[in-house]
């Protein structure tokens, strides 16, 4: 298969670079239509406008919410029924998972100066998060695992998961994961639909304060839409990889992270940037000989030959330029030194550090979160992490001194900007 | 003036508080079309659009973009002729923020795992960000402190200023902050291309990472559109104060911290909760006694009248359930042992304790951000902060040991979601 090749020494490197970095999702104006017609919907007429809609579009043949609802009994056995090695591997990546998470928590904190004022943060968990989780192929347990645990961690308090299940299709290491990670409550409605229904609340579903979770366009487009009402996640572009190599890692196994990130779907975009020609070569013999025994061949070829990208570096130096610009969402950095290698990025996702960390375990089970900025993005946005799930609150509690001196810089300033209410309030607190 | 009266035992009391918080901002498709314009000609034709734009919007008549840069000796220079007790006051505002401020900076941690597997989080400052300052009479110096200064104590390298200048009118004060602040470059140029020069670049305004400050519709639409090729802020909507009071301060003080919100603008909205029914006949009383010495009285009686709403509360546990609900921008809390009534607040932007903390002590100097959630979005939102400038990236160095063990529950949950590069890739790093 061909794949794109670039040079660091080329004139026109910089301008080829951006132009395979180059993402736009095109607003379609139909679907916004669709979307805003099924919010305004489930808005005014709430769990029957909900029922219809599952039932036109997952094909279901419901009648009631009861029957759009999972108990947690229903979750406690998949749980028991899965294989056992997955049972265990959910288990174990939920701690790993969950122990990271553990050191991202914000806690309150405030200080006193020596007049008696107070100032301070005081930090709290949502009370309710909405989490979605595609239904039919795209449904990964691990998604469920990511999302849900940074909730839980924060202690919001309930934890609302929706799923479609279309043609009543449910997927048992879905509902397992939700089991591992503590999902609240289980409804089986998707698309913009349930999108809706965690935003405005129904009847039966409660209204959240925030939704996390990937989803198709119809279901990205609601989330933006409900945005304001209440809080989102980001809106996650192609996932994309960025190898970092000197040469010295087995082109197979370079080879092989490239496809890890392309057998994501045809938008995936898989980026090598080597100092060492010769290795490119080798890696491109690996991938067209790797290639014949992937089962998502198809998509693999079609990612890698119209998004995918191998970079020869002049040097270690032009190749972490390269990185910082691309600001790629994971980044392998497959080097001697890694470590010191990775103190010189500024603008990663995730960073996997030395030839033995493949990007796959960090989808899985390393600890940090998976779901990470893309298309760079992670130029100013973060991992997903406890601190989406938690908010702070300024805290100030002046003492009377306080109050009358800090109110006469408050009232010079308020006259200056021609507030005169804003002076007047501070003023009366100015002793004479 | 007649202002909403609610009783919290009313039967109605819920629906009738919802009907009073609705805000929705209306999406005007002729704003939206014009803006889209504007973004494209910036995109494509940079300096020379962004002055003819200035030139029409702001009528200007410059040829180059050197006469649209401020220069630092200029910032100086204002910094020097503004009023000694203006300068003071910028000054003790500056320091304030910086202090509080810095207790915000979040450091990079890891921790090391037995098998030497090391996870961490390495914390960088955003490379460049924008800093949007409206012009004319919404010029507010104390908005260039708020939102320049924790940029700088995250330690972003570039701060660059746009603030039109309509009729080649400039704010002298608004140049003394930004000289107080350590804004790096400043271009007289705003609206909706000056918000494209920040996000796309031009010849002479560097690209950044993100774009903050408040601004018109033209400018928050903008701000909405480049979103993603950039980070942007919070779109902010009306400012809002709840006051909640036990009836035991003065309610000439009380009525003027509620006009100190209603002077902002007609779609401001003033809050008064209170335990003590004929205190709120007192305030009412002062209400009308005080507008009267107020220079901007026709905002405020539109603001009060329209959108302000005293409460009634059956007892304390009403009225701190009612702050919730509303989950204010602005709460102050006035009232015998206030912060053990702090402790109860879950959602607020900004929690202002005890009768002598004026909320405009907090738009000022008391060291807080001003920059805070609105219309019930503290819910799942947070003040402005240093957190807003900084970004994580996860950082994850397996051992050879940790990637065998690891890499067999990655290989069991990706097969289970049938992503066989993912598990190969995991694979590779077993050992036998």
């Amino acid at each position: 298969m061909d794949i794109k090749r670039l040079n660091t020494d080329d004139d026109q490197f910089w301008a080829d670079l951006k132009g395979m970095l180059e993402w736009e999702t095109v607003s379609d104006q139909q679907v916004f239509e669709t979307v805003n017609g099924i919010l305004a919907d489930i808005r005014s007429r709430g769990d029957s406008a909900l029922i219809e809609y599952t039932n036109r579009f997952d094909r279901m043949n419901v009648e009631s919410m009861v029957q759009l609802e999972i108990s947690q009994e229903r979750l406690q056995q998949a749980l028991e029924t899965i294989p056992e090695a997955q049972r265990i591997a959910l288990q174990t990546a939920e701690t790993r998972i969950r122990v990271y998470a553990e050191h991202q928590k914000m806690e309150s904190w405030q200080f006193t100066e020596t007049d008696g004022t107070v100032l301070g943060q005081q930090v709290s968990p949502l009370d309710r998060v909405g989490l979605y989780v595609p239904g039919g192929k795209a449904a990964y347990p691990s998604s469920v695992l990511m999302n849900a645990l940074p909730a839980k961690v924060a202690g919001v308090e309930e934890l609302i998961m929706v799923v479609p299940t279309p043609d009543g299709e449910v997927n048992e290491l879905v509902l397992a994961a939700a089991a591992v990670a503590g999902v609240d409550k289980v409804f089986t409605v998707g698309g913009a639909q349930a999108v809706a229904a965690l935003a405005y609340g129904t009847e039966s579903i409660p209204q959240v304060d925030k939704i996390v979770g990937p989803g198709n366009i119809f279901v990205a487009t609601a989330k933006r839409m409900v945005f304001g009402t209440v809080g989102i996640d980001m809106i996650a572009g192609p996932s994309e990889i960025l190898v970092l190599c000197d040469g010295k890692t087995d082109p197979d196994w370079i080879a092989m992270d490239l496809f890890s990130q392309a057998e994501h779907d045809e938008d995936a975009q898989a980026i090598l940037v080597t100092t060492d020609a010769e290795f490119a070569d080798k890696v491109v013999l690996s991938i067209n000989r790797q290639i014949e025994e992937m089962p998502r061949a198809d998509i693999i070829r079609e990612s890698m030959s119209s998004r995918g990208v191998i970079i020869v570096a002049n040097d270690m130096d032009d190749a972490v330029e390269v990185a910082n610009y691309i600001a790629p969402e994971h980044l392998e950095l497959s080097v001697d030194g890694a470590m010191d290698v990775a103190a010189n990025i500024r603008h990663a996702g995730a960073i996997f550090v030395g030839r033995y960390t493949s990007e796959a375990l960090g989808d899985y089970c390393a600890g940090p979160n998976h779901v990470l900025p893309t298309s760079r993005t992670a130029r100013f946005s973060s991992p997903l992490g406890v601190y989406d799930f938690q908010k702070r609150s300024s805290l100030i509690q002046c003492s009377a001194d306080a109050a009358s001196r800090l109110g006469k810089t408050a009232s010079v300033l308020a006259r200056g900007e021609g507030l005169i209410a804003h002076a007047r309030s501070a003023e009366y607190r100015i002793k004479d």
